[in-house]
């Protein structure tokens, strides 16, 4: 049971991969940028667009996103700033507030909106939850370089995935049209792909501010989610970005490539409101509840795999604390002429114990460097089982059997001793 | 961003607590029990009752549960074990071979059943997951002492909590209904609670083995899940073992503290099926598809969490990596005289790095103890950052200046050449 291999400690499997590279692109700078060194609160800012054209037709204004460090809470926020907008109602920025409220985790939070002139221009800036490394749907589905074309021809993404996107925008809309609002812009550049098939609506308040006076009310404005969503499922389906643009034809497509229910799903979606029958998000959600109810056990069944793969570092941060203490007791200069660490001493076998553990030569006198056995010896030191090992002193003259239940006890006297001379005045 | 204090790194927080709670659970062992040594290829059993009566009542044979090691795999296992009985039909048991594949996160997984007469009778073994430190519902709800008066006026459970309930044994009968099996058997005692309010169907496949020839079809008894499910929830909506005793009674009072909705869930799921309309779980799943969205919300809030949790373990385990690295390399007995390590070699300065690490002292020449120094020291060499720090030699008589950078650089020297000569031949 405490049998450790170095595979299953240092193996980098793909999860602990891809949490160390969004760790460094959080904490990455750019220190010579010409961007401000402040706005508001923010600084450190780095760009995250990937390419440099400035794009206004989704907002009606050139749309920027950057990282950026809050000097209040320390934490990294996305800035999302529109060039070039000036704030002609105060009401208009203040309907951010209701959006502060939403919790939803396929829904990018929003955080605040303020305008500022640090950019040299008039700008908005929208701040929002940051997460690292993450791609559009576009650019995750439709190619960097297809933004426009798509891969009509390309490989059909697989229909569970689709079902599972359909879902997490479903409990998206619901949480949202519970709150009285609407997301006004369901699209594909505008849905960020977080994780592996997990996805959050990226552009949320925007428009509330933006477009501020809509002549549509809010329930047409919630209708009119709907439609953007079956459409934006669409051009996923058809892998084409242009597929709105002849919906007969995509749906055919999608009829050859998918279930029934796919295609009924996203008709449904498409389709206009009538007197007859209510179309709303919990409509909605009853007709997709076979396919809530498996995106929920593929959660769960996540959950218990990232308690594994946490269960597995705790050990790992026991371990360390422990190997912390070996080091903090072992070679103390003022205790190199103390009698006690002396080869006659009693703390000698915590040398030669350090020894065993990270000095092991073979029989041509090589050393030996082999972390599953660094880890297995301390592991059994933390439990302090019976088993017994026998240290050799460096002279090769002296042999000691002991049990990591000694050695623990050892250590843990010797640390103690340590602490309390730590406390002395 | 390098900046740690030993509160987050050593501070046990409650999910810290839990998993290391649980793990210890899962290791531990009784050297003297009157247990058998090895049932079929399991070994070190492990009693998990919480009461030494035997109960026939509900499976129709006493029933036991071991937590028991396989010698085949090495993992964990629950087995329960029904003493006394005999198989007198070799169909029966295989109907278990149907469970294995059954894969859902709100059910216990079976992973085989046999027979044995190593405790001394016949009986028969199920071998399931092992979930540590599980309690069931009843014992949840109604005390190890009610479990057969319950709490009638203790607090009531939440009602959020009784929909996330309803969520997962939703979830595990589509899977086990979708797979042409029925559970059989949902009752408080056979519901685990593995952890916060995630609950697991604890006694499938049991039934389908001791109850082989029902006379029931396979539609009415998935019918009777829906039932049983039904009176599970009334059950604890009601503090009460008992509530089934007196349905009208148990309905009233929920009426009087939960929703509409929730009553008119449960009378649903304990009416009749009848000819006019369809009753199964599909037609549920489409009835509670606003908790079924809202739970999948919640899970996915609690993954983000948990990868919170992840990011901060991920850096120990690098620290961990780079202190064993620094221990492999410094002092071993075989560089005891190589210049290099001499107080003028180049290798000299990893000593005194170790010092400044580990070997600080106050004014009063007393040890300094301190968690957080270590921690940053080492995360700032693990990123190889330009601070510059000054190391002193132990006879104080020299200074060096260097920078995290210059020291990762020999920290990765060092380590590289000991790796060559460790794969000598
Ligand atoms: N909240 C966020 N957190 C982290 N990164 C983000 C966030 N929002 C956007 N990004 C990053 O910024 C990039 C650009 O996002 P943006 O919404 O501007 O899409 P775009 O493809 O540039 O579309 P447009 O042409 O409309 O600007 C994305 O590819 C993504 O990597
Ligand atoms: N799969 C499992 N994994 C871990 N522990 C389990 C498992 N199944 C049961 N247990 C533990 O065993 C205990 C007893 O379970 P059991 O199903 O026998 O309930 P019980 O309360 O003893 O009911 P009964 O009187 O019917 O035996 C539970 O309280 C739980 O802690
Ligand atoms: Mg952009
Ligand atoms: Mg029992």
């Amino acid at each position: 049971a405490y049998q450790r291999t170095a595979h299953d400690f240092f193996f980098s499997d793909a999860l602990r991969e891809e949490l160390q590279r969004k760790s460094e692109a959080s904490l990455q700078v750019l220190p010579n940028s010409s961007l401000p060194a402040h706005i508001d609160h923010f600084h450190s800012l780095v760009p995250l667009d990937t390419t440099n054209q400035k794009n206004a037709t989704i907002f009606g204004y050139p749309s920027w996103v950057y990282k950026a460090v809050s000097s209040k809470d320390g934490h990294i926020y996305a800035l999302r700033r529109l060039e070039g907008y000036r704030l002609t109602n105060e009401k208009a920025i203040r309907s951010v507030q209701s959006w502060k409220r939403v919790s939803n985790s396929s829904v990018v939070t929003i955080h605040d909106a303020f305008t500022t002139r640090a950019f040299g221009d008039s700008s908005l800036v929208f701040v929002m939850d940051y997460h690292p490394l993450s791609k559009t749907l576009a650019d995750n589905h439709f190619g960097t370089a297809g933004r426009f074309q798509g891969r009509p021809s390309g490989p059909h993404v697989p229909e569970p995935v689709l079902w599972s996107y359909i879902v997490q925008i479903s409990s998206a809309l619901k949480t949202i049209h519970s709150s009285g609002l609407s997301a006004r812009l369901i699209e594909p550049t505008k849905v960020l792909l977080t994780n592996k098939n997990r996805i959050r609506l990226n552009s949320c308040a925007i428009f509330d501010v933006v477009q501020h006076d809509s002549p549509l009310s809010m329930v047409e404005l919630q209708q009119d989610d709907l439609v953007q969503f079956g459409r934006l499922i669409l051009s996923i389906a058809t892998n084409n970005p242009a597929a709105i643009h002849n919906i007969p034809k995509a749906i055919e497509h999608v009829g050859r490539l998918y279930t029934t229910e796919l295609k009924d799903c996203i008709l449904w979606l498409l389709s206009p409101s009538n007197p007859q029958s209510a179309k709303g998000i919990d409509q909605f959600l009853g007709g997709i509840a076979g396919h809530l109810a498996a995106n929920f056990d593929y959660t769960l069944h996540y959950d218990d795999q990232l308690h594994t793969e946490l269960n597995r570092e705790l050990e790992n941060s026991r371990i360390l604390r422990l190997m912390t203490k070996l080091n903090f007791i072992n070679e103390r200069p003022e205790f190199a002429q103390n009698e006690q660490w002396s080869e006659t001493g009693e703390r000698y076998f915590l040398k030669l114990f350090r020894d065993y553990v990270f000095h092991q030569v073979d029989a041509q006198g090589n050393p030996v460097i082999d972390l599953a056995h660094v880890l297995t010896c301390l592991a059994k030191l933390d439990a302090g089982v019976d088993e017994k090992i026998s240290l050799v002193s460096r002279d090769e003259q002296n042999c000691l059997v002991v049990s990591y239940k000694e050695l623990k006890r050892g250590v843990d006297a010797a640390f103690q001793d340590l602490l309390k001379a730590s406390r002395r005045t």
